[in-house]
Protein backbone atom coordinates (compact mmCIF):
# COMPACT_ATOMS: atom_id res chain seq x y z
CA UNK A 1 0.00 0.00 0.00
CA UNK A 2 2.75 2.57 -1.44
CA UNK A 3 0.38 5.33 -2.64
CA UNK A 4 -2.95 5.62 -0.76
CA UNK A 5 -5.46 8.35 -1.75
CA UNK A 6 -8.99 9.64 -0.12
CA UNK A 7 -11.25 10.34 -2.09
CA UNK A 8 -14.14 12.68 -1.52
CA UNK A 9 -17.26 13.92 -3.38
CA UNK A 10 -19.06 16.72 -2.24
CA UNK A 11 -22.86 17.97 -3.16
CA UNK A 12 -26.09 19.96 -2.92
CA UNK A 13 -29.28 18.64 -4.06
CA UNK A 14 -33.00 20.21 -3.82
CA UNK A 15 -35.99 18.67 -4.01
CA UNK A 16 -35.60 19.03 -7.72
CA UNK A 17 -32.43 17.80 -8.53
CA UNK A 18 -28.77 18.69 -7.90
CA UNK A 19 -27.93 22.60 -6.86
CA UNK A 20 -23.95 22.01 -6.62
CA UNK A 21 -21.82 19.32 -7.02
CA UNK A 22 -17.69 18.37 -7.41
CA UNK A 23 -18.49 17.39 -10.63
CA UNK A 24 -20.31 20.56 -11.96
CA UNK A 25 -18.06 22.99 -10.06
CA UNK A 26 -15.23 20.89 -12.81
CA UNK A 27 -17.20 21.73 -15.24
CA UNK A 28 -17.61 25.49 -14.70
CA UNK A 29 -14.09 25.49 -13.91
CA UNK A 30 -13.04 24.76 -17.63
CA UNK A 31 -15.21 27.03 -19.58
CA UNK A 32 -13.94 29.63 -17.49
CA UNK A 33 -10.00 28.13 -18.93
CA UNK A 34 -11.54 27.30 -21.87
CA UNK A 35 -14.09 30.00 -22.67
CA UNK A 36 -15.85 27.69 -24.57
CA UNK A 37 -18.75 25.50 -23.20
CA UNK A 38 -17.99 22.53 -26.17
CA UNK A 39 -14.44 22.34 -25.46
CA UNK A 40 -15.59 22.43 -21.46
CA UNK A 41 -17.63 19.39 -22.09
CA UNK A 42 -15.63 17.65 -24.40
CA UNK A 43 -12.68 17.82 -21.82
CA UNK A 44 -15.16 15.92 -19.49
CA UNK A 45 -15.85 13.50 -22.11
CA UNK A 46 -19.70 14.92 -21.90
CA UNK A 47 -22.09 15.35 -24.64
CA UNK A 48 -22.79 19.46 -25.44
CA UNK A 49 -26.51 19.19 -24.27
CA UNK A 50 -26.23 16.90 -21.00
CA UNK A 51 -23.32 19.60 -19.79
CA UNK A 52 -25.52 22.57 -20.93
CA UNK A 53 -28.03 20.97 -19.33
CA UNK A 54 -26.67 21.11 -16.20
CA UNK A 55 -25.60 24.61 -16.34
CA UNK A 56 -28.96 25.05 -16.69
CA UNK A 57 -30.47 22.63 -13.85
CA UNK A 58 -28.04 24.92 -11.30
CA UNK A 59 -29.16 28.50 -13.36
CA UNK A 60 -32.86 27.12 -12.43
CA UNK A 61 -32.18 26.32 -9.30
CA UNK A 62 -29.96 29.18 -7.82
CA UNK A 63 -32.23 31.85 -9.95
CA UNK A 64 -29.10 33.82 -11.44
CA UNK A 65 -26.91 33.08 -15.05
CA UNK A 66 -23.98 31.54 -14.13
CA UNK A 67 -22.33 31.34 -18.01
CA UNK A 68 -23.15 33.64 -20.44
CA UNK A 69 -22.17 34.51 -24.41
CA UNK A 70 -18.97 36.42 -24.71
CA UNK A 71 -19.67 39.94 -26.27
CA UNK A 72 -19.05 39.86 -29.79
CA UNK A 73 -17.38 36.35 -29.88
CA UNK A 74 -17.39 33.18 -29.99
CA UNK A 75 -17.74 31.23 -26.76
CA UNK A 76 -19.53 31.22 -23.32
CA UNK A 77 -17.57 33.06 -20.10
CA UNK A 78 -18.50 33.24 -16.62
CA UNK A 79 -20.81 35.57 -15.46
CA UNK A 80 -19.54 37.98 -11.64
CA UNK A 81 -22.18 35.47 -9.70
CA UNK A 82 -20.53 32.29 -11.68
CA UNK A 83 -17.31 33.21 -10.87
CA UNK A 84 -18.19 33.96 -7.20
CA UNK A 85 -19.65 30.94 -6.82
CA UNK A 86 -16.72 28.91 -8.90
CA UNK A 87 -14.75 30.56 -6.01
CA UNK A 88 -16.52 29.83 -2.75
CA UNK A 89 -17.12 25.89 -3.73
CA UNK A 90 -13.61 25.46 -4.62
CA UNK A 91 -12.54 27.18 -0.73
CA UNK A 92 -15.33 24.98 0.39
CA UNK A 93 -14.16 22.03 -1.08
CA UNK A 94 -10.41 22.53 -0.30
CA UNK A 95 -10.94 23.38 3.30
CA UNK A 96 -13.48 19.88 3.87
CA UNK A 97 -10.96 18.23 1.81
CA UNK A 98 -7.58 18.98 4.26
CA UNK A 99 -9.96 18.43 7.13
CA UNK A 100 -10.95 14.75 5.79
CA UNK A 101 -7.25 13.94 5.16
CA UNK A 102 -5.85 15.22 8.88
CA UNK A 103 -9.01 13.23 10.21
CA UNK A 104 -8.28 10.38 8.45
CA UNK A 105 -4.76 9.61 9.49
CA UNK A 106 -6.48 10.24 13.13
CA UNK A 107 -8.98 8.31 13.07
CA UNK A 108 -8.31 5.43 10.41
CA UNK A 109 -6.00 2.23 10.03
CA UNK A 110 -4.12 3.72 6.71
CA UNK A 111 -2.12 6.71 6.23
CA UNK A 112 -3.78 8.85 3.02
CA UNK A 113 -2.68 11.61 0.81
CA UNK A 114 -5.53 13.32 -1.21
CA UNK A 115 -6.55 13.12 -4.65
CA UNK A 116 -5.42 15.68 -7.02
CA UNK A 117 -7.64 17.45 -8.87
CA UNK A 118 -8.51 15.58 -11.85
CA UNK A 119 -6.43 12.56 -10.55
CA UNK A 120 -8.04 9.51 -11.82
CA UNK B 1 -35.18 25.61 -1.86
CA UNK B 2 -37.13 24.60 1.45
CA UNK B 3 -35.23 21.47 1.66
CA UNK B 4 -31.55 21.77 0.68
CA UNK B 5 -29.22 18.91 1.57
CA UNK B 6 -25.28 18.42 1.72
CA UNK B 7 -24.11 15.07 0.24
CA UNK B 8 -21.04 13.58 0.76
CA UNK B 9 -18.76 10.63 -0.39
CA UNK B 10 -15.93 9.61 0.45
CA UNK B 11 -13.44 6.65 -0.01
CA UNK B 12 -10.09 5.15 0.01
CA UNK B 13 -8.03 3.88 -2.98
CA UNK B 14 -4.97 2.24 -3.66
CA UNK B 15 -3.27 1.41 -7.13
CA UNK B 16 -5.52 -2.11 -7.08
CA UNK B 17 -8.87 -0.48 -6.25
CA UNK B 18 -10.73 0.16 -3.59
CA UNK B 19 -10.06 0.03 -0.12
CA UNK B 20 -12.51 1.49 1.54
CA UNK B 21 -15.90 3.56 0.42
CA UNK B 22 -19.25 4.88 2.42
CA UNK B 23 -20.37 2.36 0.28
CA UNK B 24 -18.77 -0.91 1.39
CA UNK B 25 -19.26 0.31 4.85
CA UNK B 26 -23.00 0.25 4.05
CA UNK B 27 -22.87 -3.47 3.08
CA UNK B 28 -20.81 -3.88 6.43
CA UNK B 29 -23.35 -2.62 8.21
CA UNK B 30 -26.04 -4.47 6.68
CA UNK B 31 -24.25 -7.73 7.22
CA UNK B 32 -23.74 -6.85 11.05
CA UNK B 33 -28.01 -6.27 11.44
CA UNK B 34 -28.95 -8.78 9.32
CA UNK B 35 -26.38 -11.74 9.91
CA UNK B 36 -26.71 -12.63 5.95
CA UNK B 37 -24.15 -11.35 2.99
CA UNK B 38 -27.44 -12.35 0.53
CA UNK B 39 -30.10 -10.41 2.42
CA UNK B 40 -27.20 -7.00 2.92
CA UNK B 41 -27.22 -7.63 -1.27
CA UNK B 42 -31.05 -7.68 -1.88
CA UNK B 43 -30.93 -5.00 0.96
CA UNK B 44 -28.29 -2.54 -1.71
CA UNK B 45 -29.82 -4.16 -4.58
CA UNK B 46 -26.78 -5.22 -5.65
CA UNK B 47 -25.79 -9.21 -6.52
CA UNK B 48 -24.78 -11.41 -3.90
CA UNK B 49 -21.68 -12.21 -6.36
CA UNK B 50 -20.95 -8.70 -6.56
CA UNK B 51 -21.35 -7.59 -2.75
CA UNK B 52 -19.12 -10.62 -2.27
CA UNK B 53 -16.37 -9.81 -4.84
CA UNK B 54 -16.31 -5.96 -2.98
CA UNK B 55 -15.83 -7.69 0.29
CA UNK B 56 -13.24 -10.20 -1.11
CA UNK B 57 -11.59 -6.78 -2.54
CA UNK B 58 -11.24 -4.83 0.94
CA UNK B 59 -10.13 -7.95 2.88
CA UNK B 60 -6.80 -8.62 0.38
CA UNK B 61 -5.98 -5.09 0.20
CA UNK B 62 -6.43 -4.99 4.10
CA UNK B 63 -4.76 -8.53 4.82
CA UNK B 64 -7.32 -9.74 7.42
CA UNK B 65 -11.14 -11.12 6.85
CA UNK B 66 -13.85 -8.49 7.78
CA UNK B 67 -16.53 -11.62 7.82
CA UNK B 68 -16.97 -15.04 8.78
CA UNK B 69 -19.18 -17.58 8.43
CA UNK B 70 -21.61 -17.77 11.72
CA UNK B 71 -20.18 -21.21 13.93
CA UNK B 72 -22.62 -23.85 13.03
CA UNK B 73 -25.22 -22.03 11.71
CA UNK B 74 -26.25 -20.31 8.32
CA UNK B 75 -24.99 -16.56 7.37
CA UNK B 76 -22.50 -14.36 7.75
CA UNK B 77 -21.05 -12.17 10.87
CA UNK B 78 -18.12 -9.35 10.47
CA UNK B 79 -14.99 -10.66 12.51
CA UNK B 80 -14.08 -8.55 14.71
CA UNK B 81 -11.23 -6.51 12.53
CA UNK B 82 -14.57 -6.26 10.66
CA UNK B 83 -17.05 -4.39 13.74
CA UNK B 84 -13.87 -2.57 14.39
CA UNK B 85 -13.49 -1.37 10.81
CA UNK B 86 -17.38 -0.25 10.83
CA UNK B 87 -16.80 1.32 14.29
CA UNK B 88 -13.95 3.67 13.10
CA UNK B 89 -15.44 4.41 9.91
CA UNK B 90 -18.99 5.36 10.93
CA UNK B 91 -16.85 7.73 13.56
CA UNK B 92 -15.06 9.36 10.68
CA UNK B 93 -17.72 9.96 8.57
CA UNK B 94 -19.93 11.21 10.95
CA UNK B 95 -17.16 13.55 11.90
CA UNK B 96 -16.29 15.23 8.35
CA UNK B 97 -19.75 14.74 7.78
CA UNK B 98 -20.53 17.32 10.71
CA UNK B 99 -17.86 19.46 9.20
CA UNK B 100 -19.04 19.94 6.37
CA UNK B 101 -22.41 20.65 7.03
CA UNK B 102 -21.21 23.43 9.48
CA UNK B 103 -18.38 24.92 6.97
CA UNK B 104 -21.23 24.95 4.07
CA UNK B 105 -23.25 27.49 6.12
CA UNK B 106 -20.26 29.66 6.88
CA UNK B 107 -18.79 29.45 3.19
CA UNK B 108 -21.60 28.92 1.00
CA UNK B 109 -24.94 30.62 -0.11
CA UNK B 110 -27.34 27.99 1.17
CA UNK B 111 -28.39 26.92 4.59
CA UNK B 112 -28.46 23.04 4.34
CA UNK B 113 -28.64 19.87 6.05
CA UNK B 114 -26.78 16.87 6.04
CA UNK B 115 -28.39 13.88 4.58
CA UNK B 116 -29.71 11.05 6.35
CA UNK B 117 -28.11 7.79 6.08
CA UNK B 118 -29.75 5.85 3.18
CA UNK B 119 -31.83 8.49 2.80
CA UNK B 120 -32.62 8.71 -1.57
Amino acid sequence: MSDTRLGIRLWIEGDAGTLMSSGRMRLLALIDELGSLNKAAKELGMSYRRAWGRIQETEQRLGDPIVVRKRGRKGYELTQFGLDLLESWGEYQKDVSAYAGKRADEMLPWSVRLKKRGEK
